[in-house]
């Protein structure tokens, strides 16, 4: 794995604060004749867009209107890359060789690069989707393959991911500013790390609660963990839901009261 | 459609002169475990590769490959775009509306453009793949949605075709540089356009006899016709097949019998 | 073309009669985690579903459910048959070389079976979608090959289409048993053909003039053409719609309006 | 998990005899274009075809004709069930949940079955392929998946598999039959078990060494471990590989030795 050079790297680590957050969800999630996230709701709410690839997916025409349309909101672009996996929408773990894994990557982010330079912009970090998130939350490998396929583009690219995870490692490792996200509707374990979907109570599921939690993760950088003590969480962007109409609402509220707290929502580049 | 400004058109038009070919070839044809062309032995022979991009064929590891030894052999790189249709191979004509025509185009540029730069590179030139080439040497409207497709990477690339093809009408309507190519193994009407496949002869299969006509071809910008006249054909690049291992040494033979004759084998950007 | 024996095709010819109706519409076309159709509505109200086999849309899980839906509710299975096209939703025509056609449309009816059988039933019909459809009105090659597929599966199954189709005349030829089909919502020419899509006043929108027009395809074999005049058309089957809220609601009417009119709402196998 | 009444059950478990084998091989392992399997040649020496479904490899037109070349010798035929991966030939394993797997199980079977019965035969075994056959020795979830996968299609079909397998195990429990197989051309541990590939001499590349090791495993169900201590293998079917042009001359080679030792050659259906 080679590494950006030095100079690329200095100054580009991109600090979590409290006080600041950005607000990043998926969008173009469709394909082809299907739709499932409400695009022009959410672009009215994000500051950075996890644009779908074609991987699991993500047609070419709506990869194309998903970047005009944040374009010309100013939204961030990201390339919300996958596994390719349309039938399971990416949520199915593979085994894919590093090699295969890079490129893929790299096909993903070259591919959505064309879209956001046609709207005026560029691609502007990079981040996991689905089972491949997880999966390089702890394999090193499949992290440094992903990492690899960054490094292609030849772009110091910005890479989000859960604090801790194997996949930042590697990616700070390799020179590449990373950013980290937390999660107002997820519960969290006394070390930080998010309680296994499956679990009970690991995803929340109250709006309020929802919308405290993501005020006390972009003020004061702490959540109330599963046990009941309050943890530390330092992130500097907040993944919001959008495939559900109620989940729009939410997102809403979510930015109204990070506003109202006297958070600055602000993307990460 | 939008154009590509004057400057840029200025001075980039592309013209075919007897005594200088360049010669292309389709390449990196396989698709993950299976292989079709011999790329190695090709790209000692070849000018121009028209590398796949991953809709006929084309998976990522082998466009990064292919590209790397292009890139390593100074062999120019074109984007060989196509309709979406793995399991045809691109062989099969699709009514594809045009926005998602120009997008599908615009997506396999960007992703080829990652593995390009990556070598060190870039994408020269495109080129449409099968039963889109075919479709639009006379469909103009499938014709300006590839040329839209190649407008929205924003780069003024090369786009090569049939002399008098829809394709290169719209793309010198927009601007865009034209290269004209000819085929040593296809037999010709008196108006200088392909006998279509099927018909009796309109495939040439005397090795010797592509020999002398791919090198008439280069040297004079003459061929013999179907009809037995002698016609002037201009083509700045002559297209060879690499699908067989005969059909790799016919290639050899081609461009060593070329360069015995005096013609410079010279790509065209 | 092979034909099935005659003893099969004696009393198998499947008669319109008005006053007699079946109810068919398109289910299962979702994929993965994308749905469209509002499965569980539509089977309380047809009486044929004409279910996605994977190729345009329907992944297998899906499949499945659909059959046992269908099966429990005594609504007959259809295989929806299609070009392979994910990415176009099958609305893309193509020129699918006979035999590939033919394999294809066996192997997506094979696929369908297994669920149909898993429920209980069987496939009872086959159906072509979207650009398929439309595609064997006219094209002879394709529709005898449609048929061919058929025949592969050694089952004389009928096949749903437009009166004066070339699928129709095809499958007639082959010893297989037809059924016409009528819209309630699409305009007539004079001669009993659709107006294409495309054309002004082509789909009735009101859907006051659907519920009428069902009902008087139904009940007397004729509806008011384009030009005002009254012409007849016979079909045995009426085709609704699914895929809107909207389109559900209506067809609900559809169905209540047949029954209120004493037109026997009824499958056709 | 459903089982198959007790009645099919009895007397249709599959024994392993010395003396007599099966010999399987996977055919059909194109996709359109692309080819990989000489399905002609290895038709000539194996009993029983592993077709590939259109998962991993197979096209319907490719299915149709092995059906019918494996029908006119009298070769079984199997499906041939992967992950759905032709990006990565089925070699990649997938965390793919159960009812997913069953569901796509069924309708590869299903989908092959039509080309078997047009072919005037039928799909007499299940075989799982690549990933997806490693990951079911030890998993047992995915192992009762795709037993749930073939109970689905109603028929009691064999499965064939790794004696000790999770997968055979399954299959057993569930009332299907099961079919050992053993491979001449893989070291054993002194468990019975394969040493795993990527280990020191896992792959036997000597001919002879393949040729005597396939004698001993079916005229006496012994094989010299890595160890070098002889042990029992009990296997019903050798698999023989066929996608290089010396593969098949090996596989004939076997094939001649086992018959001039006395071996049986004979499908286990």
């Amino acid at each position: 794995m080679s590494t950006v050079d030095d100079r690329t790297r200095a100054g580009r680590s991109i600090e979590a604060h409290p006080g600041v957050i950005d607000l990043n969800a998926d969008l173009g999630e469709g394909f082809g004749r299907w739709t499932l996230t409400d695009d022009k709701q959410l672009l009215s709410v994000v500051t950075s867009a996890n644009v779908a690839c074609g991987f699991h997916a993500g047609d070419a025409v709506t990869m194309r209107r998903v970047c005009e349309l944040a374009a010309a909101r100013g939204v961030r672009i990201g390339a919300q890359v996958s596994y390719r996996d349309l039938a399971g929408f990416g949520r199915r773990a593979m085994d894919v060789p590093s090699d295969e894994l890079a490129a893929e990557v790299a096909y993903q982010i070259g591919a959505l690069g064309v879209f956001a330079r046609a709207a005026g912009t560029r691609v502007a970090y990079v981040k996991p989707h689905g089972a491949l998130y997880n999966r390089v939350v702890g394999d090193g490998e499949q992290a440094r393959a992903v990492v690899d396929g960054v490094l292609l583009t030849g772009e110091p690219l910005p890479v989000l991911g859960l604090p801790g995870s194997r996949l930042l490692e590697a990616a700070a490792g390799a020179g590449l500013p990373v950013v980290t996200e937390a999660f107002g509707d997820r519960a969290y374990t006394d070390e930080g790390t998010l309680v296994p979907r499956g679990l009970d109570g690991a995803v929340v599921t109250d709006p309020d609660a929802v919308v405290t939690r993501s005020v006390g993760l972009a003020r004061e950088g702490a959540v109330v963990a599963h046990s009941g003590r309050e943890i530390e969480v330092r992130a500097r962007s907040l993944c919001l839901h959008g495939d559900t109409p109620g989940a729009v609402l939410l997102a809403r509220r979510v930015r109204a009261e990070l506003e109202r707290s006297g958070v600055r929502v602000e993307a990460f580049v």
